[in-house]
């Protein structure tokens, strides 16, 4: 594990994160994929698909939440437009109207959309339904259709953490994939938060699309392509890292312990959801629909949100991050599902101090 | 070790390896630099700084003889123009005419250069003498007094495998840091090949300036920058990785580990050096000065160094790299002291297979 691993990452780690995707993802039975790229960590692949598919003054399709490394990499690094949409209802359900209108707004004005998928969403911990995530692949499909080339990229990096019923138990990328010609998938994920391991840097990125007969030779080209790309900027990723996630991955007691970890996070976001239940909250702020992952948010009805987190933090310790005015993010992730009430009255009372 | 570095890297290692270039370098004495920021590897650091500091057109002067990746870096990814200067005289010394008239050529058409210094050099094996070193900076001083914006860029990979008396022992970094407010020293190094670590991607960039009073807040400046963009590129480097190079650094059996390995290499590059003394080879190759570092090259009189490649490997699985039409490259550093005579024997009989 000290010697160079390829710049594609080691072969048996790619061929068992494919297995993985195949298993976790009934939608890809019978469709081919690519290998897996390794990436260092799920920001890299991330960073790696900018790198190779866009070009400064392209689009790229948000939510108006939104992970703000989007920025960073898209706008500052790249010089693309991210054009974002209303991610919610006003009944809290995925705004595909919005989605809808957005992608039609820029399909006029681009022949080529960027179109970034995140679910379980960060920040809001949203995992869209069935009928939800079938409008979204119908919507893009419809657009390839029309001549329109896009780029629909899952960022799955919680894939995994579904916490309730209703919500879709797949990546997107299954569903995208094979459907146009003009269409290409493009699934980021990684170990990082699906394995646990958030330190040891491991990710992939790895395509889905419709050919004329064999796939394989395009797939070969871009996994090449990315490859390339790989060893242009970091030459490899971490040796020891990848045999590590191969060999627990190998390992019987794999499963197991996702379980066992998941049902933590699972038990804090019922916490969650029960202590929130409380009505002496809903005068301070409306919650923001969520059923997967490692967050939720609020949405504050009187205080500013960058206000409140800076209070919260220098006055009792708490630290949340601010989405804009009004959102704050909750990670319910790391917190003891015994001291997340705490938690949240806190947060209220710092809206009352903030509120005197 | 499993939880997320911060983007600059670890505190604990930053401070310990910005130590160990202070104890390295003894022109640092006195001097102020930056504290390192953690990279994926050496090659993320080049990339980072590319990504920093380098514009499309801007030019970036490097020899005739270097690392293919550079190219991948500073042309395909950067989309910058690549100078090449003669590194060899006839003498076999560092060709100094050819570096400043590179240097002063480029100066008349640009007001910002881009010198990547690479001492021991790959493909080489080469590295400056005391002399050649001191005329190094001396030349860059003068164009950035003259009022050119000089990024003097020192990839240090393959620091401290110095085996002989004549070469200097010190990164060039050293004795170009605060030199002159137009000349911003870049120090890029790491553990891959100095703590013999390949797989676990640690490097680091380090930056010198000179400014009017303090430089912390410029250090501080710099730092941040680095980070950001390490930040929206990779989101940090693994901890495991910088956890356990910063629990080797402070055993207690480092230093001698080190010197041991340093022991093996110094042995390689004496046989090569003892068994290319044979007369035998003269009329099938001439060596070009090698005293350091992983490799070494032969300039080819007869035959083409890529079909060579292609034919050692073919025919007796030998691999070496060919750097252009007349020069091989032969990595020293992964040949048993034993095998080298063998290996350069290989060499010779596929000349003299592709003579017939």
């Amino acid at each position: 594990s000290l010697t160079y691993a390829p710049s594609f990452g080691i072969p048996a780690l790619r061929g068992k994160w494919q297995e993985s995707i195949f298993e976790k993802n009934s939608s890809l039975s019978g469709k081919k994929i690519s290998l897996p790229v390794v990436t260092c960590g799920i920001t890299h692949g991330i960073s790696l698909f900018a790198d190779i598919w866009v070009d400064p003054d392209d689009v790229v399709i948000l939510p108006d939440m939104m992970w703000g490394n989007y920025n960073l990499i898209f706008s500052v690094r790249k010089g693309a437009k991210i054009s974002q949409y209303s991610i919610f209802t006003e009944n809290g359900t995925f705004n595909l109207k919005a989605f809808e209108d957005k992608i039609k707004e820029e399909a006029g004005k681009h022949k080529k959309l960027v179109v970034m998928l995140n679910f379980p969403h960060n920040p809001s911990g949203y995992t869209v339904t069935e009928n939800e995530g079938n409008g979204i692949v119908e919507i893009l499909e419809n657009q390839a259709k029309a001549g329109i080339n896009i780029l629909a990229v899952t960022d799955d990096s919680y894939f995994g953490l579904f916490y309730e019923k209703k919500s879709i138990k797949e990546s997107l990328f299954a569903r995208l994939c094979g459907k146009n010609s003009r269409l290409l998938a493009v699934k980021l994920d990684g170990c990082t938060k699906e394995n646990f391991v958030w330190g040891l840097r491991v990710g992939f990125i790895t395509y889905g699309c419709q050919t004329e007969g064999d796939p394989s030779p395009v797939y070969e080209a871009l996994e090449k392509k990315t490859a390339g790309c790989v060893r242009g900027n970091i030459s490899n990723a971490s040796h020891l890292s990848q045999s590590i996630v191969l060999k627990s991955m190998l390992s019987e007691e794999y499963s197991g312990e996702k379980e066992e970890k998941f049902i933590i996070l699972k038990q804090r976001a019922e916490r969650v959801r029960n202590v929130l239940s409380d009505s002496k909250y809903k005068d301070a702020w409306e919650v923001h629909p969520f059923n997967s992952g490692y967050f939720m948010c609020i949405r504050l009805k009187t205080v500013n949100a960058e206000s409140l987190r800076v209070h919260l933090l220098e006055k009792y310790g708490v630290g949340l991050i601010s989405i804009d005015e009004k959102n704050l993010r909750v990670a319910f992730s790391c917190v003891e599902e015994s001291d997340i009430k705490e938690l949240f009255d806190i947060i209220l009372q710092g809206v009352e101090d903030l509120s005197v």
